[in-house]
């Protein structure tokens, strides 16, 4: 076998065996196929794409291609959530430890901010002291004593899709379905997990801006867990404006503990609620949505889910201490807070334009390798619909670099529109994808 | 600007600037754009095609690479012929010759054989001593004084397309009409000509075996030279049976020579003819194809072809004295001539089979550093619609080594279909191909 015969009948639309997958993955990852012929491959399945069975395949192979943590030992049903990238949605901080306080077994892998996109490792760094890079015997163990973990691809987890994602970052062969899904799909499977939520965003910030390319990788990434025996169930919700009231790493960190104590922005409980009530019937912790959600509820509200948040930062060697006091947490240098300039109804807040201007800050990464400032971001005052006055605070900007904040100032203005009259709000959540394909489920924002 | 940009706006099937089109060739020249990102984008040119100002542009670019020959201190007009490749495909080394005695300049840049193809520089180098790699001085001297020079293709000529075609060779996207016109284009450019007789051969022994697929690689040619400033005039052929008598180095040597004397296979003498006459029209030697026809006949029938052979042959230190003595030419071992099976006509000699079965015998190369056995090849004693009784010679085979006889008539024999009945032969020339676009122009078969 060649890698050229492989590259060549992928380009000419053919199906290719499980054994020609097998081979230019592991061959890939062993340094015997360069990266000149994997780039040509790359390019070759954006265009011609995959089926169902191919994709299956590639990313059994790219989990195959590493470690696969073996978190059998452990009872129950492991669940991960994951979401494909937005500004503001720190939702997994608040549904982890909720799904956990519910009895829920959660092996949680999480990734990095990369261009406007926020990260849940990076919010969880802000906790002084916390460690998102576990092995696998701390994970197990975590996992036993009090079911949750949220950590980071280790160097072991999927090296092939390491490598072929620093190779198509560099190649303009990101934005292909067949590879996303594989991407994470693989990372998921050898991090153990049995099933999973995926929350697809759609809209301006969000990766996939079409909802119908939102379905599609949904339906892409059910299907490669269908092929390999995991469960997956995906909502489409959306990410035209930022989700919560915070933008940023320990401001969002901030906001989660806010909300497991009972308080906090709407639209981000409303979708953490949905989606840690849906991992609560696919553990089987509840049969149905209504017993799901006054779960969610009880452990929000009882402290339940907090304590459980307490824990884990203690067992991933984080300061427990920032639950209650947030100056433990980086801050800003500089507070500044920008005005609304009319009274008006807030119209439009560009989710793209805001990550974007986060970046600036450095609240985000330009490129992988980049640094994250913990301290910056910004808290919004008003989100879309809402009524401001002339006056009245729309955006407070934190930052640590003067000229950073008027670059950032400068950009972020263009994501606000105003309206005289008042406007009729975006809706939250669009509808769920199963096996069964999409159907709408539609959840205005509260 | 960066790589990863003109990749990315490739792959959306945008039209890439100038600017664009000459960062990702110098800067793969250079050595500043790695092979991986290159691979990227040959595949996205693959797929998403180019413009013909994409096409004008790379070639333009791929020439100005490396070195460009300035001929313009050699008066006239300077003009080259390029086949796309065959099987038999001898023309060149009566071509060359022929034009050149009748007042034409020809700086032939030739290739080697590849794959089931044979290559006009092994064929010359079968003549002990004659040398094809000749520096730019050289070429020019020889130019001036006999008005003909055959040269491969030095370092220092479009390195970019040495290197772009390297990486295409291991990564799937040889077969593309963008990419091969511009390789074919960007060399000829570079080495000085004028103008261009294209012969662009099409069936089963073709690089192309589809006609349409042929009319249109020498549309693009022919745009791209008009874009440049250069005129190329393009004959469709047939390529579905070998051409001549003789597939091989030396016995295709012998076999021009002896067409140079006046005798030989008729076919390739008509092919030599109408590429030669058109080139002389495009020299302005001749005005039309009647005069122009009668000139090359007369160059062949006087011997002044021969004696520009000669020339040339003395002037590029190969051993004149092939000439009359064949034997001076490396010859085989072991010759057995394989017989017709029964009373009938040939209704199929499959080119394809004919050129992969010379590569078995080492007459050709399985890949571009393979070493070329100049002594051996293929005699055909019959060619298709001709009658042949039990018995009688059916084609003989030159061979160095009896192991590689064997495995090469084995397969040969699949190549051969009969017929109990005479049947129609196939065209020898479909048509031309102008900046008009294609227009039949029917040769039969002599």
């Amino acid at each position: 076998m060649q890698a050229y015969d492989i590259i060549y009948k992928k380009r000419n639309n053919e199906e290719l065996s499980e054994n020609e997958i097998s081979f230019i993955i592991q061959g890939y990852t062993q340094g015997k196929i360069p990266d000149y012929q994997m780039s040509a491959f790359l390019m070759a399945v954006w265009y011609s794409k995959m089926t169902p069975k191919e994709r299956a395949q590639i990313t059994y192979e790219m989990a195959k291609s590493g470690k696969k943590f073996n978190l059998s030992s452990i009872q129950g049903f492991k669940i991960d959530k994951h979401s494909t990238g937005g500004v503001g949605d720190g939702t997994s901080l608040i549904i982890a430890p909720v799904v956990a306080a519910a009895g829920g077994i959660v092996p949680m892998l999480s990734g990095r901010g990369l261009g406007h996109t926020g990260g849940t490792l990076d919010k969880l760094e802000s906790i002084p002291g916390f460690s998102v890079m576990l092995d696998e015997e701390t994970i197990k163990k975590n996992l036993k004593d009090i079911g949750i973990v949220m950590t980071g691809q280790t160097e072991d987890i999927a090296p092939a899709d390491k490598k072929m994602y620093a190779l198509r970052d560099v190649t303009a062969t990101v934005d292909s379905i067949d590879l996303i899904s594989a991407s994470i799909m693989s990372k998921k499977i050898a991090e153990g997990m049995d099933g999973m939520v995926l929350d697809v965003k759609t809209g301006k910030g969000a990766f996939m801006q079409e909802k119908n390319d939102s379905i599609a990788l949904a339906e892409s990434m059910i299907e490669i867990g269908s092929n390999l025996n995991k469960e997956v169930f995906a909502y489409i919700t959306d990410m035209n404006q930022p989700l919560g009231r915070a933008v940023g790493n320990a401001v969002e960190m901030i906001q989660a503990i806010d909300i497991l104590k009972g308080k906090g922005s709407e639209d981000i409980i409303e979708i953490a609620a949905l989606l840690s009530a849906r991992m609560l019937i696919m553990c089987k912790i509840a049969k149905d949505m209504d017993e799901a959600r006054l779960i969610v509820r009880k452990m929000m509200e009882s402290g339940k889910a907090l304590e459980k948040l307490v824990k884990m930062i203690e067992k991933q060697k984080g300061n427990p201490k920032v639950i209650d006091d947030y100056s433990l947490l980086p801050g800003p240098q500089i507070k500044e807070t920008v005005v609304t300039p009319k009274d008006c109804y807030i119209s439009d807040i560009d989710a793209l334009i805001i990550g974007s201007s986060a970046v600036i800050l450095g609240a985000g990464r330009e490129k992988m390798d980049s640094k994250v400032d913990h301290g910056v971001g910004f808290v919004l005052h008003k989100k879309v619909g809402e009524k401001a006055e002339k006056g009245e605070p729309l955006l407070s900007i934190y930052a640590n670099d003067q000229d950073k904040l008027d670059k950032a100032k400068m950009k972020l203005i263009k994501a606000y529109k105003f309206s005289d009259k008042p406007i009729t709000v975006p809706l939250l959540v669009y509808g769920n994808v199963t096996r069964r394909g999409f159907k709408k489920e539609i959840i205005q924002r509260p």
